[in-house]
């Protein structure tokens, strides 16, 4: 199919690349040149704009940093919809909140183009390997018709209901995520000097009420999950830094519903306190160190 | 064998039953007859003190409500401890702040008497069931001595290490659990007032990394589990005063452990308000109603 | 002098008015026409948009109930800078984030309008006596110029610094307020249920280190101010709804600055959680019953 | 008169020397030799055990660290009630959560002693000055006997009311302290970060509904207040984890009475943090820091 792909960073990138494999015809765009050039070695044709490559495409997919980037790519004089043919399907995998998600959906239903929220979860890692997982709110047809490119790039494509619902349930489970590395982390903090074994205690957290994957895939005390980022200094992973976005993103979706998140405002701010302390760029779980006792 | 079994209320009844049907001989106190007459009608003897019935045991297990009551039954003047021969172990089913756990296990070996910390999880259906889970703190010759008794009343016995670390495990797992529920409740509410289908998340959830027992067994809003309470109208299961009772604990720990717990302390003060507005006696899940706004 | 106003709500109505009993000519612009006949039968002259108002004045003052309403009745195509004079000074006296102040004042100076954000306290009981304070975010000269007006609707005119300083101020003073007001709540209920008389607290308090607006002028708990809304059913004085607007605009502009506010992010979900109770509507101090054990 | 004076710290002993000044008899008591000694060497006599110092008083009164140290020296062998005549009346200036106080001030009732508790504010500095507020809890008739006394000591005698109210008052207020203090830390930063000027900032709070102890006396930010422990890096005052003691004294005697302190609890644990960063022995007032986004 002729896909016009738009956003070529981190995740981009590597999702494109796994479309030119499976064979697609690729048009791309992005404002770094570079990223650019290292699709165009691989076979992919540059376009001046997100109009321009929108144009060429039977499909549009778009991978950006922020809800104003996707206002601007979509409904800027050089954006997609004034390049996009009617009927042409529209995808958005970049994580951004709901309100603007259906904001940009709906301008682009009104120029006869169906709109998916698909954002994903899985990382970098996840992009490379082919291994993300779709979170989608589509219409049904619409979710039909791109599960099986959507494929091409992940593994678990979940249709969550209709346009915008992508981005709930993003948001959502990593709000959850977010409270429960901060809840495993006093948990295994206050357990370690309190005179348990750590790994002790996970191993009993895990078979019990406390378990989640915050403890039994991802523990943040060193030396309890193999593979763990804690067992590799906090490099990799998930960063505090986007962490921190997903909360915000979650607590203003909040404030609009006017639904109290206590909890998930809290992290919110721990993990502030956290980047303010200079690891924006390590992995989330290592929260732990802000609030371990020193020892 | 002869077996002093001390506290024979909601949980402590059921345990004693099952060492009855277990073929153990039982010498019972408790501070409410009543209690004591429905195990005499099983067969067992009735002591006058916890002093006499320990007297009567090679083994003295107790199930009391709270910490003055362990060390007021163990150190009285017509407790445990006057009455135990040396050498006769001691388990210690209460839940407990693992320092007081760790004070009458020092009171006890100075008396001659090896003891153990064993709360349990799993709740009066588990007690009844004979399937809870022991959380034993205790040397390891202890542990083996005593696992095959406690395999009479529960299904999972873990050893957390020596004194006190049953009780820190069962704190430590309980305090990220009461956390854990309210992240569930305020992602499924969040996500529900922003259009997702509640079972749809939760389903997405259980899949990704906000995947936890509070989501997957035990879902607090209605619909999406169906044996949880969240399924009838929150009755049965482990009441908000448990879990408040759990969260004073593990707060109270960590202030003396100088030990950071902030959700923790979030958490406590939320299953508070909530106790106050008259939930005390529902399911501890049933808090997504007092973070849910009004339809 | 001639001025346009543009607003003409709960609290622009009364401020016009002032400023009409002050003598000058009034143009005047809302979009509830029964607002717009209520100035008119004052003297006031009615234009039919925002831009016809502001082209008749040598001054622009506008009172508008969020950063939306401002952007659009500034920067729209019917809007003031489509209207006013090169060289007229714009007044914004409505309470929004200092983000979109600086950048509707970025936007007037570019058209040549110098403008001053004056968010105002004092309720609409300050409105009608004229007894506000006006918050002021302006180069100098231009506060000097505009003092004199402001003097007539208020009494304090407070000069906090550049464009945006008037917000911040605002946001700040609001957000501390909010704050000190459950600290107040909590205080005074803990004293009451561990059985100190409230008023003899509340004399404590008010003369040591606990000392605050919030418990010597405005106490929440009923009996302690003999004026304040405690003492007649919470009606009245600064809605609940009202601070938690404050308290977004003060959470939302910490994210962008990227500055921890965790007691302010709690008190924002405190004030959610009573608001979705049902009490919006009420004074802001009757967040103390949220608080309070039923007795 | 003849008073007996047990506890001569940092506290205790600036206090004891006041009432030599005034002419008193003491005989002291303390566990710290050395103490004794300074005492001695100003005229007081010495005693071998509290026991033996209350049976020479015709008045008694303590000042120590924590509530166990309290119930010891009352209450044990070698103590105040085994060696006080009775109806001598005792005194307790301990700041300790108000159920201990009232058991212990039960007791001595039981033995025949009327006894106030008498926590202070004020410090080293009010202890030596001479300035000192007592905040009592006694019978009417206990207060009146004893309040001259006090005025040797202090400057403001203030009665709460019966047993134990004069500890609810001190907890009641420093918990609101405690509050406040961070809650003018995260307003001064906020607004520092946004481009206000701290000072104007500050003055505006000042004459606002934002105006507490916290900012127009004690202001954390750097220069604003000119004498505040911020002026001079956050030595001397009032340390972090004497403030981290009394709101666990808060939120223990908040968990009895069931009464939620949700502000309370999160300075508590914001505190805890802060400490174990290192700052324990710096000014309350420091807190600041952890919050403050690095510039």
């Amino acid at each position: 199919m002729k896909i016009a792909f738009i956003g070529l960073g981190n995740m981009g990138g590597p999702m494109a690349r796994n479309l030119l494999k499976a064979g697609h015809a690729l048009t791309v765009f992005d404002v770094v040149q570079r990223n650019v050039d290292a699709m165009v070695a691989l076979g992919a044709v540059a376009a001046g704009s997100a109009k321009h490559a929108a144009a060429e495409g039977e499909l549009v997919i778009t991978m950006l940093p922020s809800s104003p980037h996707v206002k601007s790519v979509y409904l800027g004089e050089d954006g997609v919809l004034a390049g996009a043919r009617s009927g042409i399907p529209l995808i958005d995998s970049s994580t951004i909140d709901p309100h603007s998600a259906r904001e940009v959906a709906a301008a682009a239903h009104t120029h006869g183009n169906p709109m998916a929220d698909a954002p994903v979860s899985g990382g970098t890692g996840g992009a490379e390997a082919g291994t993300l997982t779709f979170m989608v709110g589509a219409d049904p047809a619409l979710f039909e018709f791109i599960r099986p490119i959507l494929a091409q790039m992940g593994k678990n494509i979940v249709h969550c209901g209709g346009t915008g619902t992508g981005q709930v349930a993003k948001i959502c489970n990593n709000m959850l995520l977010g409270i429960s590395m901060i809840g495993v982390a006093e948990a295994m903090n206050l357990g370690a000097s309190l005179g348990i074994e750590p790994k002790i205690l996970a191993g009993i957290i895990n078979t019990s009420s406390g378990r989640c994957w915050s403890s039994d895939t991802y523990n943040p005390y060193p030396g309890v999950t193999d593979n763990a980022p804690a067992a590799r200094g906090y490099t990799g992973g998930f960063g505090t830094d986007l962490m921190l976005k997903d909360l915000g993103l979650a607590t203003d979706a909040a404030k609009q519903a006017k639904q109290s998140v206590a909890m998930g405002a809290m992290a919110q701010q721990l993990y502030q306190l956290w980047s303010a302390q200079g690891a924006g760029g390590q992995d989330f779980s290592s929260i732990i160190n802000l609030l371990k006792k020193p020892s």
